[in-house]
């Protein structure tokens, strides 16, 4: 009698992970992690036809620390909304994967929920906001910015149909504070073949803080560029993308090159490097791995990454990886 | 192999939602709320036939606030219990709802788990008490009360099978400290045709916090009185009740009145007024709503609620929404 | 579509409960508990035929406190691993049962999940150290343990296949902090008719806490040989083992002597009892139960356990439970 269908993905590797620290010594440690090339997660979906071509759908998805048993952070995190979709296309409203992780996720050998192996460095929390606000700690200023997640919470996506290969996507997500600006986002997609383009652009409030600004809410406005290629004997991704966040005379500049290359029926080879500066910080991410498809549903992957700030000590982390994810 | 059945619901809406405030300017703001017209939740549940016509059971509700991915409450606190039902009747025991949230539930047009358009009143953390106690610190007073909720945890729920429409319920919450007394609770129902009565009687005290008496149990005698009478034009309800609070002279008297009146074969209106007193606090509530089914599973709703306290500034608190709801 | 089973146990009782009081007099209630008998929890798990007598596998299952609609510790605290399993054995990584809890379990008439009936104090967070830690605080040591828990995170767990009724099973456990040692840990059993044997060895660190160390790492090294036989009449276990806590000159040294004897085809009469000793603590613990069996998933229990701490006042605790557990 149930209308659900229960999936999701259990990543989990073992190697040794080590963090760029610009305070102190390396703190590589040899850990058992989840996550590493895709998130862990379970999930519960599920759809209704309600005539006309149109159905309601559901989907709730949490987010798991398989290494530690823990929920990682709110339990529906990842993703949970409520929607209509037709020949108008889809609308959903909720916690919703924001337009720029997409762009990521979708332009990205790694994808972009890859605790380790990450190289989308133009957003999310634990990305370049947490590398930035460390290299001007350092550098003597006092500003420190927050806000730049996976998901929007408050927020409803309208995404269109597909138009001879074009869809556009707009998003919204609402403070529910008259102080601040509310969030909104468009995504430009156009797919033909082997080629896959998509234009991002977010004018969405981050929070600053400093001692004399205290905590105020600062523009944050984006504009990001993503370009696919299926070559066939590899496909290649490209991103280039500005952030003009309010109080900085200079803007985050980022762009990410990657590979996928498929070197057997069941293994391929991945490769990105990207590149995010702001002002006299720079952060590099470049990954390395390999995945070997046992089954359908059960990979293992072994793999490399390594991130650099410039300009301090102790500025590299390079983290070894070996794993396996399981989908079900 | 699975003897479980997951079911729910996800109610999500996007409106304009202000709360009466007692302590200075309306805080209206623009938002995408879960659960407005019913409680989202995700459910779990199965039973075993042990013969001789009785069954074990079981029932695990999680509540889901959809707009932001969070859990709502306790993970499980929308229900967690064990029963056995047979000939004798039906007995749970766990973290079950409350008489008083039952006949809340059965004599209302919007149901008692609305987080937007309820008029239950007489009950439950955000309804009564927080306004009483808005209510009472404005006037001067020190007692703040708290303890009435939706349910009743480490409780034990006896319910009776139907004997010629009759059927009664009896409730004990233990306390499980020596310092304070357990709860209990017991609900008549008489059911016949269009007409459905009920009588809940609720003995269970709350936590009342005061300069003079520091934070301790205080006595919550509590009877309500409860019917609905269905026309076929339009079904009616109506309530009436009062609590003793111990430590106040007067009683908190609150009446509820509603209807719901289908107006297409999918489409009903639905209109309850409610108000409570205690002492010099007045506390009045108003909802109109339109549900329209889409489907068997999927209603858009859009409606009203105003909720007042009498003889502060500020005092009203007007919301507009429009919503999806989707059962599973 | 779905590959996932759902399964679980649901244990509620009601009874008069007393936890042994090392600090003033005695807190007995009268209460509903969850998991008296059984931990109380839901679970999520599936497998994939990879081929070659392959499997990949999961385990997710998450503790609930029935009685009150919480969850019990980490969300996924219960298990929750990905691993593989073949000809070569099994391997599983995440947070799983340590080896230690495994033995308790299999050689212990009321397992080692119970939360009123264990006797299984030689591990656990409130089992031995709390008990112990309560003594040592009353005899005047500053000294205070933590990190015995049924569970270890971080984990990675090989379990060999079964080789003429022998089996032995490997585990570590990553601190992830190069300034503690990780954890290790070897299981042998062996399995012939209605004989059962294990012995197990665990080295690793708990934390301990004193003013003259403030909070460190300690040794603590384990060993512990069970033995089961089933007579058919009723079947016999016993444990002996030692831990060497690193700072006490003592060793904590534990027996357990219990047995289950079916008294007919669907009722059983558990009886427990165990002693653990370090210093001039000393913890007894004495279980005896009747479980009913009703159905293929659904039992009634009555039983009853004291717990002693010797050499203070209000030392005893004694509880009176009667309770019902249904698996799904």
């Amino acid at each position: 009698q149930s209308q659900v269908s229960i999936y999701g993905n259990l990543d989990v590797s073992f190697g040794r992970f080590e963090e760029p620290s610009l305070l102190g010594d390396d703190d590589a440690v040899t850990a058992v992690e989840s996550g590493s090339l895709r998130q862990s997660f379970i999930g519960f979906k599920g759809q209704e036809d309600l005539g006309g071509g149109l159905k309601a759908f559901f989907v709730l998805e949490s987010g798991i620390n398989v290494d530690t048993g823990s929920q990682d952070g709110n339990f529906w995190g990842r993703t949970s909304v409520v929607g209509l979709t037709g020949d108008f296309g889809t609308v959903a409203l909720g916690n919703a994967r924001n337009l720029v992780f997409l762009a990521n996720d979708a332009f990205n050998p790694f994808r972009a929920d890859s605790a380790m192996f990450s190289t989308s460095s133009f957003g999310f929390t634990n990305g370049p906001i947490s590398t930035i606000n460390a290299a001007l700690a350092v550098a003597g200023t006092d500003i420190s910015l927050s806000g730049l997640g996976s998901n929007w919470q408050n927020s409803i996506t309208y995404t269109s149909p597909n138009l001879s290969g074009f869809t556009i996507a707009v998003q919204a997500r609402l403070s529910e504070n008259d102080d601040i600006d509310n969030g909104y986002a468009v995504a430009l997609n156009y797919a033909a073949g082997p080629l896959a383009l998509n234009a991002t652009y977010e004018d969405a409030p981050i929070t600053a803080t400093s001692i004399a600004l205290g905590t105020e809410s600062a523009d944050n406005k984006s504009w990001l560029l993503n370009a696919s290629y299926d070559l066939g004997a590899a496909k290649l991704f490209a991103q280039y993308g500005q952030r003009d966040f309010e109080g900085f005379d200079d803007k985050y500049k980022f762009f990410q090159l990657g590979t996928s290359i498929p070197v057997s029926n069941s293994g391929s080879v991945l490769l990105s490097y990207s590149q995010g500066k702001l002002d006299d910080a720079k952060l590099q991410d470049l990954s390395l791995a390999y995945e070997h498809s046992i089954s359908k549903r059960t990979s293992a992957y072994v793999g490399v990454n390594s991130t650099n700030i410039d300009g301090f000590e102790d500025e590299r982390g390079t983290s070894f990886a070996v794993g396996v994810r399981h989908a079900f």
